[in-house]
């Protein structure tokens, strides 16, 4: 391997970007015509424009991004998360052009992006799964039928799904089948497949997950877990590491869970096992991100591992790094995402142009960002602006650096909001400090 | 203590504002007419001016400082380093006033700081000295006879002095008189002190030094080595830890023998003490630096520990909150200090107007600065303007880290230089890869 094509934008191509050349690799961006500005292109031996601001016209073109890749001499391709990063497709067209795809092979992907076979494969790994369908459901009557033998609440999740989008959460029994044909046809809208399957909600709980690193040498490692139970209508506000109040005992069976769950895939780079743990102190698998995912920094701050490089060697066909003996995360970790949003007008994004961006600094805190002075932040892609994270001997130190933090961030520039003051509100509030928070505890409305 | 006062300018400055904003400290910032717009003015709650540009007329101002302390309510005092930090009449006068001086003991300080009472106290409690007088120098032929003594090359110091300013090498005895005279005057002109002291001068030698926290119950840690020795004109450069191709066994003596020191004459705060390690792997004391030093951070990077907090809380009558057996540095750490300098010119200071500013960012990379865009780099004070710490679970990796950071690193501005190229092209040299270089390494000249 000798020059990564990166085929993302936003921090994550910065964040990749560092680490390839970290690693004496050459670099190649590509951009749409939105992003010509964006930091990773300062980063890049070769910057190139693969098509209008439209996503699905540049960073979800496929051919594009390959053509990119095979004109540049880039010999692989490092996918970020969202965009291409879980599309199997992709990782074959990638092969079949000789370009090392950074990330599991297509069939590993292909099975655990099928929610229906991903809940199969971690069933009969053994991993404790909430009662619900394994199959995707027939049709309403079947989903109703589902949803008597799981017990209300139940869920109705997209099987091509993920990342929060396209849920719906149904209490009431009469209010299951138009709530079945509503997320059929947004599957079908948002992921090109209007399967749905459904299980048990469960309530009071807290989102945990666990990272995993797989070489193609039978090598299999767990880097801890990550606490993200604070979440805004499904989606990731702060994570942490380790999960507050959750005993060592239970997260070590999760993480055991998770690397079982691995080995019997085959899973190979860099991934997240997705779990809910209940009030009681269950748990339960939910889902497999194949791709390194936005809060892994906080993994990095405690256990001291790149992950991006393992990526990177694994891909390349080395071993792990690290043995899981060689695995002790210190401290604690946390990470906000500071997104352009306006909280005060139900988080509407605010694009626009940044005349001002300090980033925090000093010890124990990092800033992954592509936003710099003079950026236009583009109004067609998602709002995240940079990610701070902080690392503290122990939670309350890491609580009061990231507030430190918080407020030394600035981005201002004409019509421009953050969610920077918002967040601090959440990391003033007591049911956060005492580690009492549930994914349900943040209103999803304003 | 509810209210530091931060008696000094630049980035450390910004470093402690932080650490007493984690702590829920009030922070009151001064700053002289010509450093209205450095960062620490954005960190603190109130900021005071005490003087014009000239740090004698502000900075070392020791009646101002107390002044801005009384008139904001101010009930501590963090001196940085530099300027007031290791005064002992300062520390009195906080005293006198009321004010916690963050830092050792006047008595402690006044015995440390005069060379000559150091190296007594040292010599008393077993630690290994370098040939040399114990005494000042009574005149020139006392200096003759005591080179001739020690062994040539020797080096004359200044009792006061320190930082690494007015000393001389004699290498030839015929040189030794006019040495003697040059620096006794430079002594007196540098510190208001002439009184110097000699001895033998080690070629080939690395600068190690350890850093201490001590509280005021008894507590004693080291928290590990840092290796300075890639030095220009005797001023650090870049500086590491662990020192490269030592062994564990000796860095650990050396370490053992700074807790020994620290006891001896009662230290509380941070400190450092200073030795130079020879080729054959014998070690002598050089100096104590009674304060928090530029070169912290890599201690603190491989450490887990905000060595500030420490002198904060021990400051105000608190423990230490860690135990010699809980430091457990992990991998390696690396500071480059970035001066506004231009190495084509003999590192002539270039202040002036930045109008632009990107500080490196991403994993394990820290960024130490008061600069900003717009920032004015003052002409009469020194030059450093950020530094850029790394972390690594290798050296290796700790370097290659370093080589991105660098690359990153934009200080742009009509006639502003940076050492960053510099300080790169030290980083690829084979030498400083292969961890063989001595403080004599880099040539004084050009």
């Amino acid at each position: 391997m000798k020059r990564v094509l990166i085929a993302n934008r936003g921090e994550i191509a910065v964040r990749v970007a560092r680490t390839c050349r970290e690693l004496g690799l050459g670099v190649v961006a590509v951009c749409s015509e939105a992003d010509r500005d964006s930091a990773v292109t300062r980063l890049a031996d070769t910057t190139v424009v693969i098509g209008p601001p439209a996503a699905r016209r540049s960073y979800l073109n496929a051919a594009a991004v390959i053509q990119a890749a095979l004109q540049t001499g880039a010999d692989a391709v490092h996918p970020g998360y969202g965009f291409l990063s879980e599309d199997a497709d992709f990782v074959e067209a990638c092969e079949a052009n000789g370009l090392t795809f950074i990330g599991p092979p297509a069939a590993v992907m292909r099975r655990l992006g099928d929610k229906s076979t991903a809940r199969a494969a971690m069933a009969a790994a053994g991993l404790p799964l909430l009662p619900g369908t394994l199959e995707p459901l027939a049709d309403a009557d079947a989903a109703a039928r589902a949803a008597e033998a799981a017990g209300y609440p139940v869920i109705i999740k997209a099987v091509a799904g993920g990342g929060g989008r396209g849920m719906r959460v149904v209490t009431d029994p009469a209010d299951v089948v138009g709530a079945y044909r509503e997320t059929h046809a947004a599957a079908q809208l948002l992921f090109g497949d209007g399967r749905v399957y459904l299980e048990r909600y469960v309530t009071g709980a807290r989102h945990v997950e666990v990272q995993i690193l797989a070489d193609g040498h039978g090598g299999c490692v767990h880097l801890g877990e990550r606490d993200c139970s604070v979440q805004r209508r499904h989606q990731k506000l702060i994570e942490e590491t380790p999960a507050p109040g959750l005993p060592a005992e239970l997260t070590g069976r999760i993480a055991q869970a998770a690397v079982r769950g691995a080995r019997a895939v085959g899973y190979v780079g860099a991934g997240t096992f997705e779990f809910v743990v209940d009030g009681a102190g269950g748990f339960s698998f939910m889902e497999v991100n194949c791709r390194i995912q936005v809060e892994h920094p906080v993994t990095e701050a405690a256990a001291g591992v790149d992950l991006v490089r393992e990526q990177i060697l694994v891909a390349a066909g080395e071993r792990l790094s690290i043995a899981q003996q060689d695995v002790r995360p210190r401290g604690a970790a946390i990470e906000c995402r500071i997104n352009a949003e306006d909280p005060a007008r139900g988080f509407l994004p605010t694009p626009g142009l940044l005349t001002e961006f300090t980033a925090p600094g000093g010890p124990f805190v990092r800033v992954d960002t592509h936003a710099h002075p003079g950026y236009r932040i583009p109004a067609m892609y998602d709002s995240l602006l940079a990610k701070v994270i902080v690392w503290g001997p122990d939670r309350p130190q890491a609580i009061a650096r990231m507030r430190t933090a918080l407020d030394e961030f600035r981005a201002t520039g004409a019509g421009i909001h953050t969610t920077a003051g918002y967040l601090s509100a959440i990391l003033d509030d007591p049911c956060f400090r005492d580690g009492r928070h549930t994914t349900q505890w943040l209103p999803d409305a304003g």
